[in-house]
């Protein structure tokens, strides 16, 4: 039995091209990168040339790039790096956060910005609780549970008149534009100042390569705290001796996903056009969650009225297909999403709810024979 | 030109059983663990047998077993991770520590214990300043720069008799012993109960595993606070989708190398003797760093007067031999390293030192071979 995997939001296979790009720093070029001898050096070099082509997809300096491991020390990393400096200042988060932001803003003075039913935070919340003590803004830019696409340029505008605002009153504490870019690499661009943020999180396992591989860009003149220290690594914000492969295979993934995202984009708006229609057409009582507007084109949140979604899930794996009961990084909760309640979504249908996301293997046929399954399933 | 490769501490070459090992995680079983149909099962599964196949070698149960990105952030989560719940207590760790351990150590109050010119951790020194708030000791198995053996066992005795002590006076302060034993993997036992330690961090990339990827020991009933939050993976230790493939490669490398512990113990203290006795009749100035009592077999530390250190590391990598300055972390520093300071070396006789450290691919022909360019470029 082929399997459907309809779980890409929660992992991705690593691309054949970036195994074959990393492979050579496993045992050829295995130096470490700090030492002095010319081998050394030359991985060095390719570690720069590295963050030198993930700054070229953000737009950004070489310099701007701190490598991490995973997005979600990234997260930490500009949350905690940002805050620890202004014990009395204040950060905002959006409720629909992945936990990654909410956990590290929960241990500073934090406050959460109300989602619409949609999940697109809410910016007149947003506005509303900006206050003369906010030093961190910090909203995703696609959810990982939703797919929707929250707006960061709007975001943008807010924090740059508070700027405004404070620079006329003398008020000297700064302002900062966090975004969590990890669902957003594969088929969104990343251009930092198109996008307004002053701070982006990204990650290597959600765009098809290795696993807890990271980066976080600050820019220039921001000054953060670093959470790992000793060595003095990534300019002295992530000590540790750097994952040459890793970081080789996240600069490599980023290329040919930000190569490939306005095909697949296209690609997969048409697939998520047509799972959702014939849901919709078979299983007369569904509901598509998410914004018809904003949304990302790999994720799929449906609502079976009436459903389990634990057992729903587990029949789908049982014939092939593989999605998610909520996010990975949750799914072992028995605590419905945190999400799914800021949206307003009752508990009783956030539990007959599933997520699909989809990728690069996704074909017509795997939707049409996962919407046959679901209207099976759900009919019994 | 073959290159002769003596920088070993710094960084080894994936073993390519470990590069086998580790391939399947990347694309065929590239599930997220935390994932609930049974494809993310099985691979929960593998991380669960590395955890379990690390515990053994440790002699402890999988469940004491924390993965990190890297030894860093191992000895990051143990000294931050006890001391943040105690902030009026005290960490005293050796002058000879690497810069993870005293840098996170640094942000509390931190007391360090001085070293014999020999850098062996002064016992008398440690008796002396542990108090009644003395939290945490944290001294490491294998120093990085001269590779002597630290007295972990006679310091495990201290540690217990200082528990007894507050048992008697009804303080109820814990004590609580670390070591971080980065540079012991390849060559000594690592049992921590034999050794007395609560808590150890090891390294995948110093014993022919993967680049940042590490593990902590934690002993049951100690309870820490983690530095990276989020999705709660690692028991809520360690927040992140899991480098599977890097902890299978952690866990697959340290069985290997364990298995080879005895035979390349014996191996290189033979080859480090008969480097030593070379080098000291060959270049009679030359005098050996270290202990000759607690020495690890894989490191030898030189100090040839009169010479720069950085020319003759430069000179012997034209001549293909590869070679450390100070170790890699600080390689890149104009200030000569701390642990040289410790044992009282002076700057001079600092800036004319080389560390050569030895592996699996280390003959005999490459030691007499680099002692003879030592020889010729010395007495120029």
């Amino acid at each position: 039995m082929k399997s459907i995997y309809l779980d890409y939001a929660a992992a991705t296979p690593t691309d054949p091209k970036v195994l074959d790009a990393i492979k050579p720093y496993f045992i050829e070029k295995f130096y470490n990168p700090s030492a002095t001898y010319l081998a050394s050096k030359t991985v060095k070099s390719d570690l720069t040339q590295a963050r030198e082509s993930i700054a070229g997809w953000l737009g950004t300096r070489a310099s701007e790039i701190y490598f991490t491991a995973g997005a979600t020390e990234a997260n930490n990393l500009a949350i905690s790096g940002i805050m620890s400096k202004y014990p009395h200042g204040e950060v905002l988060v959006s409720s629909i956060e992945h936990d990654s932001v909410i956990a590290p803003a929960e241990q500073f003075n934090c406050n959460k910005i109300a989602s619409t039913t949609k999940g697109i935070v809410d910016l007149a919340d947003l506005k509303k609780k900006i206050t003369n003590k906010t030093i961190l803004i910090s909203v995703m830019y696609v959810n990982n549970e939703l797919g929707t696409i929250q707006p960061l340029r709007e975001i943008a505008k807010l924090v740059a008149d508070e700027r405004n605002e404070r620079l006329k009153k003398g008020n000297k504490m700064p302002i900062y534009f966090h975004t969590d870019a990890a669902q957003a690499g594969n088929l969104l661009g990343l251009h930092v100042a198109r996008l307004g943020v002053d701070m982006m999180s990204i990650n290597g396992g959600k765009i098809y390569g290795p696993k807890q591989t990271g980066a976080l860009y600050v820019k220039a003149g921001i000054d953060i705290v670093p959470i790992i220290v000793g060595g003095g690594q990534e300019r002295n914000l992530r000590s540790g001796t750097e994952n040459v492969p890793g970081f080789v295979g996240l600069a490599s993934a980023l290329d040919i996903a930000q190569n490939l995202r306005e095909k697949e984009s296209k690609r997969l708006k048409e697939l998520r056009e047509l799972f959702a229609v014939n849901i919709c057409e078979k299983i007369s009582t569904s509901q598509i969650n998410g914004s018809s507007k904003h949304q990302a084109p790999h994720i799929l949140h449906v609502t079976f009225p009436g459903i389990d979604n634990e057992r729903l899930m587990m029949e789908l794996d049982e014939r092939g297909v593989q999605c998610a009961v909520g996010s990975a990084c949750s799914a072992s909760s028995v605590e419905p999403s945190h999400v799914l309640s800021a949206i307003g979504m009752s508990d009783k249908k956030a539990r007959a709810s599933l997520r699909f996301s989809m990728g690069r293997a996704t074909t017509q046929k795997d939707i049409l024979k996962t919407v046959d399954f679901l209207k099976n399933l759900t009919s019994k």
